[in-house]
């Protein structure tokens, strides 16, 4: 189960330690226009070690299309890419073997394949998602010919939260986040962010937060019903990457607490097209788009790896016992999570103008 | 798009005044022991009319098995189930042919359909979950023969939220349930809810709420990594539901808050297998179940249908109106999802359980 | 796995002597007009009991629509359908219960689902055919609007084969093969194809054929390679027809004796645009049809069910014994598959159509 | 679509003279010992160069192993693999790229993408066959462990055809088939073979035929009615192999000329196991195998490209023109064709051996 797409398919491969990780971008139209430098971009901002809040396992993560693209140029068949690992450091990893780290997914990998390649979490290791931003990386480029625009930034870090939500595609936006480590909306906010990252750190610890993500100038009218709708679509990509453990969409839980006569948004004519005059829904209208700007909350939960000592279990001895990790973590996977969420919405939404029709198999 | 699962696959179909409402079930295991009662009693927890709180839509919602059941067990071919509907009354619908209801798909499946059987919301009814509810009453005794059991109550509804999470399948918990008009678990919370329905109902408005879904006895391993993981699937399920807008597993929006070490569920030994001291993470480890209960919640918005006037559009005019919605509705969607919220989960589950070959194609 | 297609997918149901047989279409284009009555037409050339050479069962196979279509017209929503079984005698049967007979499917289908519906061979008789055939209908009507046009017809019984294969879709064809009760294209061949049936029904016998099936004015380009080729989807979709023993394409099987230059269709333009000379390809170049007629032949064993007396296993005492089979069959199955052939190419098709982007999601 | 299978599945990628081609194998149980030299060893049996009836194209076609595989046993992850494209010419092909070679998928690919990949084919080229052939020597692996085996052998070379049909798995018949270049099961009907395919080879032609595949030690039960029957399924794989024309099993198109008292396969009780008396079925009933040796063979067209010169249209000019084809090509397809038959029969099996759960997810 390591495709992802009805049409426009992405199958991810690769352990963290092995060879390589990579990815194949399956039924992207032909005829699209796209250089190796462009999908290298992308993977530029999900690389480790851009600033003192992330990882710093030393990855130049360059990729290399095996096929697919000819000429700059995408031939309609599968687009293989591929990206070494060259920065494995699997022996830190050795005493893990039997002590499964809590938070992780050590143990549940072995319970169900028995023989796991533990190093640095496999294929469990966010590692993973370089496939999915390579492809994404494509998938974006074709939504740019609709001026579809998708933009992820930090809502919150621990307790620092932006209520700011980015309503429009304005110029500059993407720059003003990627300035920042935390890769907030709001700098000054962002500064605050990257404050309780590093606290957390110091403490030996890791801290969670929240990504939100919007996407603009979508047509109305994605989204398959019933079981295909666009935010159930959202909903299981955003649930696929690591440490997310909830997804909500507008207003999202707050809707809970509240009446039909505040949540609903009305309708309006506006220069002779129907819009609403809020946007609670974030942009989902039974379980499609109405043209509103598509707007998703993604909640992830602290990087598992601390160095704080835990409490496991020792399975070679069958006892209790502690652990403590070293290796090189993240402290907080807001930041470099940033362009995964953005990598997954831009997928969702490939797949969907592909599905209804907007994208034609063969691009003039 | 109207079909859900891997291998145990349910299509449901049917318009909300369309001559009926049903399912296709495939995929599900020969030699399962299934009475026609069994189903019918899940379909009347949804069915409408159960009380003051919900709509007074009769419906017998009687169910007639067309296929797949000989002799009271399942033959392993598709289970086709059908519901008559009979107390459609669609002319309370055709004033609003073309002024779309705010907060409801009628407008963006005009977009995307064109021809669209407004009566009633057609197929973005949630009437379209009888057949889910149908199909999962299979789904739930396939599960019921390894002891999985899955609960689902109200949380929340408008300001008053039940602290109590069900910590283990107690005896009675359904009878309990089912016996408050909220389906709250606590009674005494349920009737604060039920009151704050009516309140919202008196002023002829709706309200929102969550709902807490718990599984016990998975098995560990259940979920396919990556694009298959149990979490992602069930994210996919839950907010296909009419009006759900947020998923979240364990402590799910509030570990965005918190340091690893306070969210880390630490391992232990207990009576010779491993299990967590906590269960922060809901009982999913890296898209994995981990053995823990599984537990997910869902945050439904208020029903969209509200006797107050709202501003929409004339779409046949092309000018701005308001529109006043009559007909029998929810005031409050809560307590009839809770079968449907169950529903999903007893699908995803029987589906993983059937992938991961804990459940053979043909029963003993 | 009882579901068929892509995009246009077809979902059937039921068991031969059932409550009813049915379908469920998934992804049918919204807007498209569609009658009951078209789809009845289609389902009374498969009826049993047409012409002294089928089966005698009396079954009128009325078909209800449960959904899906409003005004006659398609809502973009799931097609249910449904025809009930009515003479449906299941006596004949029990003695067959313990007796698997010689070349159906009641040993493997006993040996796979342990609980099986042996009235009438369940869900593995030619009746769940029923269900395809009305899905098609409405395939039949889509493709129409294209001006596409499927024929089959009877190329070979027994040992009388017609060397004609239709080359363009001649005013009255469907006419003429309907006039026959072979359904052959040529009349005269047609005489003595039924001359052959009689003669294997005489014999308590039955006899084998093959089924020529023709597609006009099918644009360039549909088939996805490398593993949704439309050959290869054909193949799939003509060899699940019951009694189905092989599938070839153009010249088929012929080619395997000649040389490259006699097989190689050479290109020429004509009025502007290519084709090629010949046709040996059947219209299918590389997995892709080539805007030539598409040429597909699928090979019938005999019926399995004959009146001579035949060796086969007492699975109650476990020992070798006979049966003869009684109840009522087609001698041939090759005129009634006729009808079936043509359902099976209308539906790949039809989903390739909408694969390709030509049929849009929305009709206008 | 390039991905095959359910739940052993199988994605291709590559063109054949870009930089790799290569597949990834997902759902591949874990735990399987595997080791490279085992798959480089199925790719060694496919390579051109073996013989001097097969291409000249010197590719040395060695496998890299990229994840899925630790420790020379897989983990239930991707299994990436690839080969380098080391002999790629492509001057040959500039000459082609407005010139449709007839036979081949030039003109159709261009109609479909716009955007081709001219050089010796691109993706339409055989060479794609490579990650098949790597992928199913995972499948033959996990088949070996139940003993089943899979062999396929030239049946038919021109007007050369061997009337042995394999009927056991005898000792050294893999050797046997492979010691003779045309790669047949009746050695001295291979010598026949080979000089036919050198007989067109000096006429500047090509040559087609037949490949037999059977498989042996299948359990019952094999196969998903009704749209997932293993005939079905195969004849998908089958077809889908460049330059099929047509698929049977077992007697296949005889049965047409035949009676249902000649065609049905008696059963009788050998050895207190069901067997059948004759196996003209070929091993499948009602779309399951029924335990018998499995058997179909596969019609290949004589390769399209030619020395002859032959008539195409000039695209750039918009006008008739000739060609002449140059580079290196097979002359007959059917030796290299044998391990794709066999491949692609193997991937079909184990998939169906996980469909039906002889096979674990996880290996013991």
């Amino acid at each position: 189960m390591n495709t992802f797409g009805r049409l426009f398919r992405v199958t991810t491969w690769g352990e963290s330690h092995g060879p390589a990780v990579g990815c194949v971008v399956d039924g992207c139209p032909s005829n699209l226009e796209i250089t190796r430098q462009e999908i290298q971009s992308e993977l530029d901002r999900r690389r480790p070690g851009q600033s003192d809040i992330t990882t710093q396992r030393a990855e130049e993560d360059q990729v290399e299309i095996l096929s697919g693209i000819f000429e700059d140029k995408t031939l309609g068949t599968p687009v293989a890419m591929m990206v070494r690992n060259n920065d494995a450091d699997p022996s830190k990893y050795r005493e893990l073997l039997n002590k499964p780290r809590p938070g992780h997914a050590d143990l549940t990998w072995r319970m169900k394949f028995g023989h796991v390649d533990y190093r640095g979490g496999g294929r469990s290791s966010a590692r993973e998602t370089v496939g999915r931003v390579a492809a994404a990386a494509i998938a974006k480029k074709l939504l740019l010919r609709h001026k579809i625009q998708v933009v992820a930034y930090a809502k919150r870090i621990g307790n620092i939260e932006s209520d700011e939500t980015l309503s429009s595609p304005m110029k500059g936006v993407q720059d003003l986040i990627e300035s920042n480590p935390a890769r907030a909306l709001d700098i000054r906010k962002g500064a605050l962010m990257t404050e309780a990252v590093k606290d957390a750190m110091k403490a030996g610890d890791s801290i969670g937060g929240i990504i939100e993500c919007v996407a603009f100038d979508i047509p109305a009218g994605l989204g398959e019903p019933v079981f295909g709708k666009i935010n159930s679509d959202l909903a299981a990509a955003l649930a696929s990457i690591p440490a997310a453990k909830g997804v909500e969409f507008g207003l999202g839980f707050k809707t809970a607490s509240m009446r039909g006569s505040e949540v609903n948004d009305e309708f309006l004519f506006e220069s002779g097209k129907v819009r609403t005059k809020t946007n609670n829904s974030g942009g989902v209208l039974g379980g499609m788009t109405n043209g509103m700007p598509l707007v998703v909350r993604v909640a992830f939960k602290p990087t598992a790896s601390i160095r704080k000592r835990q409490h496991t279990v020792d399975l070679e001895h069958g006892k209790n016992a502690t652990v403590q990790i070293e290796g090189r973590h993240d402290p907080c996977i807001i930041p470099r999570a940033v362009p995964v969420v953005e990598a997954m919405m831009n997928l969702v939404i490939a797949d969907h103008m592909l599905l209804s029709g907007h994208i034609p198999r063969m691009l003039k």
